[in-house]
């Protein structure tokens, strides 16, 4: 009991120390690149375009940022375009490609464990007759080259093929996966946003036509892409408008952002450098979490050549991730399940599926990407957490499988239902019976407002927003706080009855409080 | 002779004094606005899709800054979406409310003086199959109503109309243009770009269904637009992947770019209050200028409620506006002749053409447009030159007549060609014989290799940015430079007998030293 007592305590005591174990997400900007960045947002606003002096001083940024970006991807820079993100560098060369083929030709083949920025749009392609078919991988994410061999005809026009997974780390042989395109006359396109940084570059060597670039991967600004179009392969404008980008992409250059992205490309070597001590990092984590919980499973490659240093992907049977994510956010750790890109939804990882994984153990499987920042200190701290919660010492928010929340509990009167959900949900789908919604990111403003004597259900579209949530409640002294595992989704989808009968039913909208508590 | 020494010196010595009249471009950012968004850069770096703590920080930054924009322009903050830049709020539209009606309905009206960014994807959309219908303005460039509405079918999905106009700054009867649109069940699309900050916007009260903002017209960052989607109207997204901005735009969040839109917002109120101060600045301005050039023609209403309170265009009959541009950019002061996302092109400006003004007359018209920062004593200095230029006292760059460039010249030995175009224009054309080819945006790095004894013929795609080149060359002691008018495309056009046998022969391309000059 009193042991007991003691760790309460340890817990209640949030320490203010931040672990940052999310960089496949996104990074922190670096100082150098931030004090570059400052110096054009204070001093360079001509717009590149203007041919007057502080036009053309912005526009020799631009151009000087564009050969930086080019050198370490090893192209020349009038084959890189300046875009607005890596999700924008796909979605142009996609559209462009199937509207230069279409319906000439009609096939894309992709592998299957592409970012959404490319699996949405083949889905939306689709609609517009475009073929898609997803070549095999194996169980480590590689592409099964005899597949993609098998799969190829005159009719295939693109090959779409991530260079590093965001969710495993898995590298792929993109030179013969473009060896094999070229024998059928076919383009390719490689995602390495995850990759430039982590590993080297060549473009040029590998012959790939596109290949879609991220600032904000490699300690450089978010907002700011860049996109490799290959000499003489057919591409056309996403945006129309103004001239800028050789006619290519209009739009005002998001000039600091620019600079900022070549800044941070000038850090490459030295990040390459680094990632020998991350290596290390990631071997010292592993072996932790194994000793931690044996029968946990790899599931990135083990060789160093076909996986990102950083990235480590892990499946701890019979351990719910959101519960766990939730506790090391309420210990400050920042970790997650797969892409930020794909969170907010109930759906298990299309990446972790396709490499075999079920769903429930894609629900027990979550993302530790490491970066140049983190300390062997880092790493004890997180595993010190995971074994605690994975022991069960720490577990104090309840977790409700959706299968068990039935009418007793929705309407119970010792039992408050939260609705945490963001608005664009709420706008898609009706909620919980007696459910209070408030804005699922400013919690803290509507705490006087939650009765500390009831149970209080909290709820979200996916189950993983509201497990922060709840353990934020117990953090702030609620003692019985329950979270809905897998959220709204789950539910509809296993009680679909009750979910005919009640959604919707007496919900009620409470306003924040006028002040913000420190 | 003397006076005219002196009157060299004066103006040989380039004065460090810098004017900045070309607001409507694009505008400084404001210091409360860029600490505010270093504040971001540097400590808070989560991806607002992340759960854990980073993240929904993040998230509620984005959602702050959408309450911000849609208080300035009297929207719910749903209705807003975050984009790149206005470019991309108006392709998004055009493209996705045809692809919703197309080819159901087939025709979209919109008025002449659009922005090059709705003029060009209305162009992509003709080659689609969509008809696209010009209304008429008249000689101020108001959208004649009768017209409108005499174009209106059944067949009309939407109305295209540009609140306030970039080169002009006309401002239009939006409320009754769309009470026109929906009486034949059209919906409108209106670009607010130049307005906000200059003019209340109201997209309720107007009944709009889609309005294009961004944050780098009043004070705010480049590379961050936004756009206003009415409740109910169609709208489906142009990026495909992550469900960022509620689904409606895939990509990470540009964060700092987005805190500093709503930064900028914050201080639209002061923005308005100063319009005051501003129009009295363009009176003395327009004062002045009838003063120099009594004949001068102004092109902006003259009404205070329809014209944007900063913006003057105005037509110097006989005055080469590329020459006078070029003086008053030596002298540190910075004005265009029209939108800097059409500047590069020979063609004169689709805006000033559908107004009435012959070509010769565009190419006679400059855009001044002020800002919150100009004072009286700006519009004095800039006026003075202004006056020694027109009065011929200070005119030091000779200006070619492209159909006066013949082969003596061409070939003449006593003549040195530069070529200061832009990599993909030189792609595109060849270049003028015995050219020699140097980086525009470099042109200190090689003085030392240009010959101070030979007349140095200068020259770009359109003639204007080889012009402001020809007056630094004068300043740094070249003592005969000569600009081609209208650049390489006016000559091709002229002489295309030339072109056709002589373009492309002989050039060269001249490396730049490599110390740079200080």
């Amino acid at each position: 009991m009193e042991i007991q007592y003691f760790e309460f305590l340890k817990y209640l005591v949030r320490f203010n120390r931040q672990v940052y174990l999310d960089h496949n997400a996104t990074t922190p900007v670096g100082d150098r690149v931030r004090s570059k960045m400052e110096r054009v947002l204070k001093y360079q606003y001509g717009n590149p375009s203007s041919f007057y002096g502080l036009g053309r001083k912005s526009a020799g940024l631009v151009e000087q940022a564009r050969k930086q970006v080019s050198q370490v991807i090893h192209a020349d820079p009038s084959e890189v375009i300046f875009t607005s993100c890596a999700s924008e560098s796909n979605n142009a060369v996609l559209k462009s490609v199937a509207a230069h083929f279409y319906p000439k030709k009609k096939k894309i083949i992709s592998s299957p464990i592409e970012h959404p920025s490319v699996t949405n749009t083949l889905a939306y392609l689709e609609t517009q007759g475009v073929l898609v078919e997803y070549c095999r991988v194996d169980d480590k994410g590689r592409v099964l080259l005899a597949d993609l061999e098998k799969r190829m005809d005159r009719d295939t026009f693109l090959v779409c093929c991530i260079l590093a997974n965001n969710e495993t780390g898995v590298i792929q042989d993109i030179g013969t996966v473009t060896k094999i395109a070229r024998r059928h006359g076919a383009l390719v396109l490689t995602d390495c946003v995850q990759a430039l940084g982590k590993m080297p570059i060549d473009v040029h060597a590998w012959d790939v036509d596109y290949a879609s670039f991220s600032a904000h991967k490699l300690y450089g600004p978010k907002g700011i892409g860049a996109l490799y179009v290959k000499r003489g392969s057919p591409f056309m404008p996403l945006l129309h408008g103004g001239h800028q980008e050789g006619g290519m992409r209009a739009g005002t250059e998001n000039l600091h952002n620019i600079v900022g992205f070549g800044a941070a490309c000038q850090d490459v070597d030295k990040l390459l450098a680094h990632t020998k001590q991350i290596r290390v990092l990631k071997r010292q984590l592993i072996q932790r979490l194994r000793e931690i919980k044996p029968n946990c499973v790899i599931n990135t490659p083990e060789a160093e050549a076909e996986c990102l240093p950083n990235t480590l992907s892990i499946t701890f049977p019979g351990v719910d991730n959101a519960g766990l994510m939730g506790m090391l956010d309420f210990r400050g750790i920042a970790v997650s399940a797969g892409s930020a890109c794909s969170t907010g939804e109930d759906t298990p990882s299309h990446v972790l599926k396709a490499i075999g994984l079920s769903d429930q153990a894609a629900r027990e499987t979550i993302r530790i990407s490491l970066g140049h920042g983190n300390t062997a200190r880092d790493i004890r701290y997180m595993t010190q957490v995971v074994q605690d919660f994975i022991e069960g010492r720490v577990s104090f928010v309840n977790m409700l499988a959706p299968a068990q929340l039935n009418e007793t509990i929705l309407f119970d009167e010792k039992t408050f239902i939260l609705d945490v959900r963001p608005p664009d949900d709420r706008k898609q789908f009706k909620g919980l019976p007696n459910a209070h919604e408030v804005n699922p990111l400013q919690v803290e403003r509507y705490l006087k407002q939650l009765p500390r004597e009831k149970r209080i259900l909290v709820y979200c579209p996916g189950g993983g927003l509201s497990v922060m949530i709840s353990y934020y409640l117990r953090a702030k002294g609620f003692k019985r706080v329950t979270n809905l595992r897998g959220g709204l989704d789950a539910w509809r989808k296993r009680r679909g009855d009750l979910y005919q009968k009640y959604a919707g039913q007496n919900v009620s909208v409470l306003q924040p409080d006028s002040e913000i508590p420190s």
